[in-house]
């Protein structure tokens, strides 16, 4: 259930961690559009493990492959299914979690609703699970950039306590992004969180963080209300990935503590259109976007997965010490930014075309 | 477009500011409950204008009528129509408002979307568009209630830059929330919040906030996975309310800076189910509830409409002096409480609903 | 549960036979639209009972009332609320069938779905269920009108075994059909069915017929493949009526006798578009508009609710005699066309918005 | 878009005729229920090319494969991914079409509603789209039968003009069914009908045919008033499948011919039950199942590809003579048998799942 988002950009993913493989299908994308596999596969490769020291040492390649929807490199108007086959699969791994669910892992959960669960890799729980996103959201993305000029980018503005300045939004970009292996654009910040990943991971441990994203160049007039807000569905989406604990738009939570007058964003004209001298909205108003940037922030928490021996109980309430060998990364954080990315165009695609029925 | 919330227990809402009447049409909702008025009724109470020297004095009784869906105070399981008059109508005070649209208001993108807009009081942007989500929140959350013993209880958990420190998630009850026309548990808290509420009113400035929120007794298993994900759900819901910028759950933004072995919940034996030593995770694992109380924050900005004179410009970009006289709220976080109560409820009773159907 | 249809011009009706009132919320009609109640009035006058003598002598006036979602004579894009009150409740004459479900009516079915059921009148499967529809319906109408000039006329096309002969789908409108009660616009025939109309009115007993519709100007490439083709969203909607037992479109089920030589339709130029030489397809092609008209045919059973005595048995398995006094139509044909009207307007409507995204 | 089918028994197909290959995604199968590639093959066998002389030459193994949603043989409860390559593809035989668009098939709306389609063999209004539903419908008949023991039989009742007297509809099974390659259970009816296919074949021509379907031991209280009755959501499924004209239940339009004292089904006791005497209901009552058999029609036009040599015109208008070569069916009706039968099975799971809501 519920394995599918979107109203009239409709994404569909499938896929445990150890099966034959992980995917998508894409309803109601565009005709006519340019695509091949390697329009989506720049972004899989900078999700995929094993791109750095930080990141687990599985090794996916992650090739995906079109089996349907395009024809001669264009697309039909017709659902685009997408596979990526899981190549390195090693449940043996994972056999001793059998018996004892993982703290703060989906174990627990899985098992209690649906009665079974995938002995491996946490199955839809797995991070691996949003391969098939971010294949979708390569397709969502190239949409909204041929034909609104749409530019999204996140970055790591946080590691555990280490926080990097604000960067500037109306300017960074990819290349700047990914010039560290964290995925953060302030080299200073960017040095001090590298080193305190690898000092997790030494130490059997792990650490979380905060994505920020920027969409910049987005139509006035995506968002509906009153439930299908544009930061409503932003939240729902960003909220759908795995570890995410927190969401905000604009000023956020730091927002709450100003007075109105000096939170209100004044309009002023800009070229042909009106637009704030601020921008403490976020670029929404009224759940509609306003043609100013919009930004958010995503908190990520520190993965359950650690190499430490933990004190807890197994399914029978019996008191164990628990110690997890798998593969697993010690910080999910600098692979989440594509992720991230996915999620804001995949919403914004599906509100931009339901826009168009008003045109 | 998009004024439908669940995939069971569906709800839709409509009305404006100053039409006739604001309402919503519950479809779904279990047959043979018993249902009357007043079941509805004090809920809408806790939401209304008026009920002290804090909120705005608009007056509205909002007295509910059920038009549908039950009979002999019995549900029948077939739509249940609500509405609410609206009484103290006068557009003529927002008539100024036509041709300068208000600073982090939605006047310029409604105008945009829709090429139309309500001439006052925010049409659906207004927080009077709440009624329908309130009075139908209030039936989700008796079956709730009745069904598992579920308890959802909010309170205000910052005004401004005063916090008021942790309360007591376990015991927490409405009517210790209730004893502070603030709504906050914390009388020492509570006094200093109404004080700067009353200071921003006579400063015609107004305050934004944080509320916080429990729900205890939610059973094992709601949320489904991967996109409607309980916190994803939530954070949906949540951010769908107007002047929302951020939710979190469990440890949320502040987790983020902790590391994964301090994060971690252990499981523990608890009676006759397992439990978590720690309620980092608020909850929710994996996206599915895991039985320990859900706890989550929502951010509320600063009402826009505030009575100082600001510098703006009208829609044809000509700098003006927009001074906004209509009657408004300097805060409107007391109020919300009940509103993101029964945001909870609403997304709780649909997901409770799917679940069943794995019974 | 599902009393909501559509996507994007989306409905959700509500109200029984006897609570106070029944209607209807329309979420996502075009904003900017001039509306008032006199444009929806027109066709629940053609609907509501109490128009002749061949109809039930319960006589509501039906006056609908737009609740929200205009201001001074415009669709505000918000959604669009109308209610009618039901002002001629009589529950105490269906009391006697409270023990005894009554054939091939909804009494058994709905008390072994909910366990409870309306008291009286049929609750939601009454075809009083049909006028928030029909109010729905009158608005999708006005915009595929004033937007690209679509025709809709339905017609009674046979009454028990009297065939009406095929009249001219090209030229007929709905003052010709509504020249005779019957709504019949072969004269020869509409006395004919009149006189059996009353014949089985006399003899406490019903007929059923059949209700044939045409579609015209309607614009090319409307229908999603593949399961919301047009004519399986048609299917659907017309389905979904009371006493419906079947649809069939272009040439139907008596097309399955010919061969494909002889059924296909060749394209031939039709000032600046394809148009086809015949049109056993009915319009449709693949699931999507041709251009061409789309006409269909719609079978009602006769009515349940008879006056004569039928031996049956109560809801504990008893024999009984049952004799049904209450007020009811011994044929609904000729009042469920504006009905059929309704429910192809609210299809083409929907497909055209969603046709609109890739404009 | 609309490649969706159902809210908690969802299904999603993809593919064209002669891209990678076709499949589809299950959401919602319950878990724990044993599940393998075998399970699902048999339907695919009795839907696919070359199993007699009477079908298309075009020889497809259609080999499924399970991509995702089981281990070790059983349903994990999230999506179960199903893939059929596509081995036997000849795209340049459809060349000649590209400049013509096929009388009474999809070629023409394809390309004025996308402007772009599959250049060859029908894409996504192809018979073969429906492999993926043959898939996901053999695992929801798995369900019903295994939960409730629903048995559904579809079989051919007429082939052009030659029909097939009714059969008993309380015994029919799908070995019967099957005994010959027509799939009619009347031997001497069966016979003619192969005569008649035959003649087409040989005379470049096709034939239409009808197919009665009946599903046994449902459940009572299946459907949701009042859009997705019962019969509603079997009219839309049928009417989505290619080629299809028409769909009556129960007595469907013969019924309308029948007086309401005849039609009426009065109730009787059925050992622990009421059931009726007779069954003009077709099992099922306001649009909900009333535990008696379930039995609908569905009208399937004559194939439109056809060899003899058509009189049309091009895309730009000019009169053309359209000779088509690839291969086909000169009658696709028994071919169609599983197809029906799996698209019941799609609507009664989905409906059934609902229900459970309410236990």
């Amino acid at each position: 259930m519920s394995s599918t988002l979107g109203t009239l950009f409709k994404i569909t993913t499938f896929g445990e961690s150890h099966c034959k493989g992980v995917g998508v299908v894409i309803d109601g994308c565009p005709a006519g559009m340019e695509l091949c596999e390697t329009d989506i596969q720049h972004q899989l490769d900078r999700r995929r493990p094993g791109q750095s020291e930080l990141t687990t040492p599985r090794d996916e390649k992650d090739q995906v492959s079109i089996l349907s929807g395009t024809e001669r490199g264009r697309t039909l108007g017709t659902p685009i299914a997408l596979l990526v086959a899981n190549r390195d699969q090693r449940p043996g791994d994972y056999a001793e979690m059998s018996q004892v669910p993982r703290p703060s892992h989906a174990d627990y959960t899985y098992q209690m609703k649906y009665g079974i669960r995938a002995s491996s890799g946490g199955g839809r729980s797995s991070a691996r699970e949003t391969i098939g996103r971010v294949a979708a959201g390569a397709i969502a993305e190239k949409y909204l950039r041929e034909t609104w000029g749409v530019e999204i980018v996140a970055w790591v503005s946080a590691i555990g306590i280490i926080d990097a300045p604000a960067c500037d939004m109306a300017a960074i970009n990819r290349k700047e992004v990914d010039a560290s292996p964290v995925r953060c654009p302030d080299r200073a910040a960017a040095e001090q969180m590298e080193q305190a990943i690898l000092a997790a991971r030494d130490g059997k441990d792990s650490l979380g963080g905060i994505i920020t994203c920027v969409c910049r160049n987005v139509p006035v007039g995506l968002g509906e209300p009153v439930f299908d807000k544009l930061e409503a569905r932003l939240a729902q989406a960003m909220l759908s990935l795995p570890a995410t604990k927190g969401f905000d738009i604009g000023s956020g939570f730091s927002g709450t503590r100003l007075a109105g007058s000096r939170h209100n964003d004044p309009f002023v004209q800009k070229g042909q259109r009106l637009g704030t001298a601020t921008n403490y909205s976020g670029g929404v108003q009224g759940g509609i976007s306003n043609g100013e940037p919009i930004y958010f922030r995503v908190a990520f928490k520190p993965t359950a997965t650690i190499g430490q021996v933990q004190k807890t109980v197994d399914f029978a309430g019996r008191e164990v010490e628990l110690e997890t060998k798998g593969r697993h990364d010690p910080c999910v954080v600098p692979r989440a930014v594509p992720i991230v990315e996915t999620m804001a165009a995949l919403v914004l695609a599906d509100l931009a075309l339901i826009q168009k029925m008003r045109a």
